[in-house]
């Protein structure tokens, strides 16, 4: 046996709990690598970064095995004194500069730990891990220098794979061609960016620090954006905007049509999606205070037809059974072959989809909601032009998709607009006097206690007044009406009704909101018989998909529900019960997650081990199609009334005023109508 | 143990002698590829691309251990019969129809073996085997089908990977975005391009055959460029042309100057280069009755500079010290990313460089002539606007580079011209006489022999008249100048000659190749003083290259010259040696193989192992700074002189006249000048 001639050391690394044995004089930095514990380093040991700060637990040594009580680390030099001291951290010693020289029990603080956490700003407050995909590295490089000929670009991935252990990697053509000028400009000093550990796609002089990320959810009526630092998973600007090619078409068919029909729509609606991220990016990066060109990733969900307009492929196939992708699987592009601009070498990640109508946001939705990895059996309903929804629990997953036209988003609605100041997104109608108070976003107090008129200083008067009505305004607001005796079961405004709210031209009814004076443009904002009919008909194309996914599992109720949905703010479950866009289920266990779908593209951003699972889970959930059903037809004018009229909803026990207003169920589970008096309205007998 | 239930038989294959048992019922193409046998196939048994042709050898049986003497292989199906009566091949099976049901010895004919070889058209006839990364394979989809949904990409993966074990391809966007309506077109048969065994590069409907890849020397003063048939190797068009580049600057100094000085400057050139590209891609295409679209990869190789600037790299480190390469290392770039109209998917490899100042062109020259596997002692000196040097054998290698500007490739010469037809490429002059006699490109017979003038009947004139001297004529035309006395040692025109050949401005002379009636534009052919000034400078900057890399090795001579050179026709030994270009050599030791460095990058095209030993060898060969050398001023002004003044040069002795005709050497290795006498001739004495 040969004698070891290094002594080694018991080193124990906390939180985590790894141990081991590690030669003396071996770097903290090192030790932690060796034993699995990821520090976060950028500088490598050139005491510029301060990320790798840790600290020698001094009290607790004898309960992990460890007596020696002193002298662990070699002793600090100056220079780190003088940092630490300057980071406020005398207690912390830098991992990149510190030996062990003894048993030590060593503490990462969070800041320090590669991978950290970011809560993420949604209802459910869900854990990001972040395992970021682009990260940068500070290198020193060999001078170039005569009878010496590697190439710089040989030259730096010598220094890559000697100090940060870097191997087969490549150069993006454009970083290679100002390579030589970035290397004699840091002087010989320089931050390389990588993507996937195999690329480089930026190499900047000296030492540099950021970068940046863009989660994209295009929906065929919205585009909403996040703009996030991928070093702290931090959002820094959020946006949405309207999808520029409802100009040529609302719903998917329609600019499948387009596509199908015009020689050139493909591209043009490719050029207006890319001209619209485009403007997405720059508008977040202003709001961020960074440039446009630090965004050195981009990960894009959306629908099929959204994602394959995108790429510039046509969905001319997604039109017509048999409904064929021209790719399911998750890709990668670079930013520049579709003319995004973002930095110079990005590269845009697209997330998988499940089948020709389940779509990247579904996909998106399911990795940021994980109820593949749940017992209760889940349902998970995400809202749009194109509602995709999903039934499941950690055993079998079932998907669908209903082409709910785009009402929910605001479109097709005559005041319809997206979640922005001053759109309606909580209406009360009270059934006595038929007046609707609201609120609106951005103003925090209802409508009902504005106070509007030249009599009130300008101070006391609202910030915002009513500019339209957005997606969870409209659901809320024909429920109401519903409530309120206004709307009839079936759809139609009781032309029994004559009140200062209602106005009638001919025998279509519309019902004022928001009085002139309450909005920005002086003229009321009402809903329409149409509009109605359009929510109608949105509510009940999701209800029949959702009831064959249903009937297809055997089930004939759900232990959770999870809707969400791109528009705006959160549906308030139990008007989404009352509306019948969702089946019957403990209101208790009904969620509204907001944009599910941007939440999951933000979460691929930030973890690439997320977007493994998102390739796994989208080959595993098993598509039905539900739009060419046989029995499709039937289930969606079942659905038409309001509430459904055909399948029990006990759990609406108590949200209904018992009777109804109007109206009441006859033995056979139709509603049948029942008189209503009110002192003021004015009503007739039918005849 | 177990039985076996399915019979095996001994089947060999020939020419490769490899033998192995196969169940039977096995297809012959399988069981070649069991035994590692490669049969051409295109259409993967679909009996349409007729690749895979094989021969049962009935006689041999015996000597080989196979004893059964008929029905070795399933008998052929009428549509099998057809195919082969046709092919004008009775006698032949078509092995992806004919199934191994008893012992067989089966020949694969040379045109249905997977790697071919080629034998290339230089003067060494070398033989090319043929492993282009490039192919087509046939392959039937799945049609799309309601319920099942891996997208056309998914499904044109699965069935590469079932009939033809390909896993883990990726396919270009472009590709993707067309694969749909190519898939539905062909009616899910397709015609798939690969390109390295991993990337899909082109779907076209139905069976398809043709690969086309262009190979391109991009010399400082001429591009030269080979459009091959990767399926047989064929040189179908060949062209060259002049760089457009010279536009800004003859010489790389200049050229890196001109991106120094304007800030533009390197666009400009990148530009030039790549619409060259271009109009090369677009005529050879023509030539050889393709469209430009077709060409499915190109393989680049040039000096450092001239592949920097196609890259769009700026050159300017190679202009001084340490002369650092941005990448030394072979590259592959799409064809597109560069502005080059070839194959929309297309990708273009960048040979490997060795140093700063020695480039692909070099490289390719060397795996063309493959020094390192030899024996021999071998100077390998590739003459062009900058020499590339390389002198060893199979243990050592070492290279240098010389400036010896444009005047080899006919710039600096006033009728310089590159290699056409009408450029004078032979020249001999009588030193009696002093009239000279040449052979122009495309004209058989000398010019002494041309029958010009109205007397004569227009076919019996020639088809070319004299347009200018090209690199291997302005090479002959010097030497044969000094052998006939009108040039002195020191490059002057002997002053004390008075001839009608020869023309006086002022002290300098210029002496007349072709006369007025033997030239395109009806005026003289001259030969001036700063012509033959200007070859001198070339010559000794060779010269002197190459002695300091034998003094670096530490050797007096070689034991052989290899002459490369981009510019015309092949250059004689003989005149390389009297002018000093070469050192002394055995001149039957000496070959001239024109384009190496267009060969080799012919060969890196077709075929990819060539591609890994030019990775290899760039690599290996040490590079020597010669130009920065303290010896190389000494050396270059000692080569000035016709020939060589201070070097032996042993194997001169026959060539030259004896004694020379106006001059011999004296004590010291200089010469003086000698009295000469000629009746024709008017001397005067020298004072």
């Amino acid at each position: 046996m040969h004698e070891e001639t290094t002594p080694n050391h018991l080193v124990i690394f906390m939180p985590s709990g790894r141990r081991g044995r590690i030669a003396s004089g071996t770097l903290v930095l090192d030790a932690a690598r060796q034993l699995g514990v990821e520090i976060e380093s950028i500088c490598g040991g050139r005491l510029t970064c301060n990320k790798c700060r840790i600290r020698v637990e001094e009290g607790q040594f004898a309960k992990h095995g460890i007596t020696s009580a002193q002298s662990h680390l070699t002793p600090a030099s100056d220079e780190e004194i003088r940092l630490l001291e300057k980071l406020e951290s005398p207690d912390c010693r830098l991992s990149c500069n510190a030996k062990i020289v003894d048993d030590a029990l060593i503490f990462v603080p969070e800041e320090s730990r590669a991978h950290k956490q970011v809560v993420r700003k949604a209802a459910t407050d869900r854990i990001i891990d972040l395992f970021p995909t682009v990260r940068q590295i500070f290198v020193e490089v060999d001078n170039a220098e005569l009878g010496e000929h590697r190439g710089d670009w040989g030259r730096l991935q010598d220094a890559l794979a000697a100090k940060w252990n870097l191997h087969n990697l490549t150069i993006d053509l454009p970083v290679l061609r100002e390579l030589q000028a970035n290397l004699r400009k840091g002087k010989w000093s320089v931050t390389v960016t990588l993507w996937q550990e195999r690329e480089v796609i930026d190499v900047q002089p000296g030492y540099q620090e950021g970068v940046y990320g863009l989660a994209v959810d295009i929906g065929s009526t919205t585009i909403a954006g996040f703009l996030c630092d991928l070093r702290t998973g931090e959002i820094l600007a959020t946006e949405s905007m309207m999808n520029p090619q409802v100009t040529y078409g609302e719903d998917l068919m329609s600019r499948i049509s387009f596509a199908m029909m015009h020689n050139d729509g493909l591209e043009k609606m490719h050029t207006a999606v890319i001209e619209a991220l485009n403007r997405l990016a720059a508008s977040t990066a202003r709001a961020a205070g960074i440039r446009q060109r630090q965004i050195q990733e981009a990960v894009i969900v959306g629908n099929t037809t959204m994602t394959h307009i995108f790429l510039g492929i046509n969905p001319i196939e997604l039109g017509g059974a048999p409904f064929a992708l021209a790719n399911r699987d998750s890709m990668n592009v670079k930013a520049r072959a579709l003319g995004l601009r973002l930095h110079r070498s990005a590269n845009i990640h697209v997330l998988p989809a499940e089948a020709g109508h389940v779509g990247a946001d579904n996909v998106a939705a399911l990795i940021a909601e994980e109820p593949y990895n749940q017992e209760a059996v889940t349902l998970l309903v995400d809202v749009g032009t194109n509602a995709e929804i999903v039934l499941g629990n950690k055993a079998w997953m079932l998907s669908a998709s209903s082409p709910t036209g785009p009402a929910f988003e605001g479109a097709q609605i005559r005041f319809g607009m997206r979640a922005a100041p001053g759109a309606i997104e909580r209406v009360r109608i009270d059934p006595e006097t038929l007046a609707a108070r609201f609120r609106v976003i951005g103003e925090d107090s209802w409508s009902d206690a504005w106070q509007i008129g030249p009599q009130f200083p300008v101070e006391a008067q609202p910030q915002h007044l009513a500019a339209g009505i957005c997606g969870s305004g409209i659901i809320e607001v024909v429920a109401e009406m519903f409530l309120a005796g206004i709307l009839l079961p079936d759809g139609r405004f009781n032309p029994t009704l004559h009140h200062e709210r209602i106005r009638w031209d001919e025998r279509r009814g519309e019902y004022i909101v928001a009085t002139a004076e309450q909005t920005t443009t002086g003229s009321p904002i009402v809903v329409t018989q149409e509009d109605v009919r359009n929510i109608q008909l949105a509510k009940a194309a999701l209800y029949a998909g959702t009831k064959l996914l249903m009937n297809e599992a055997k089930l004939t109720h759900v232990d959770r529900i999870v809707l969400a949905g791109a528009f705006g703010s959160y549906i308030d479950p139990k008007y989404a019960m009352i509306l019948g866009l969702i089946h019957d289920c403990d209101l208790a266990q009904v969620t509204a997650v907001g944009n599910a779908a941007g939440d999951g593209a933000r979460i691929a951003l930030l973890n690439k081990h997320k977007r493994e699972e998102a390739q796994r889970i989208s080959e595993w959930v098993r598509y039905v199609e539900t739009a060419v059903h046989p029995d499709f037809q039937q289930e969606f004018v079942g659905a038409i009334h309001l509430p459904h009229a055909t399948d029990p909803f006990p759990h609406l026990n108590g949200l209904l005023p018992d009777p109804m207003p109007n109206l009441e169920l006859n033995g056979n589970g139709r509603r049948k109508r029942r008189r209503r008096r009110n002192k003021k309205i004015t009503t007739k007998e039918e005849k």
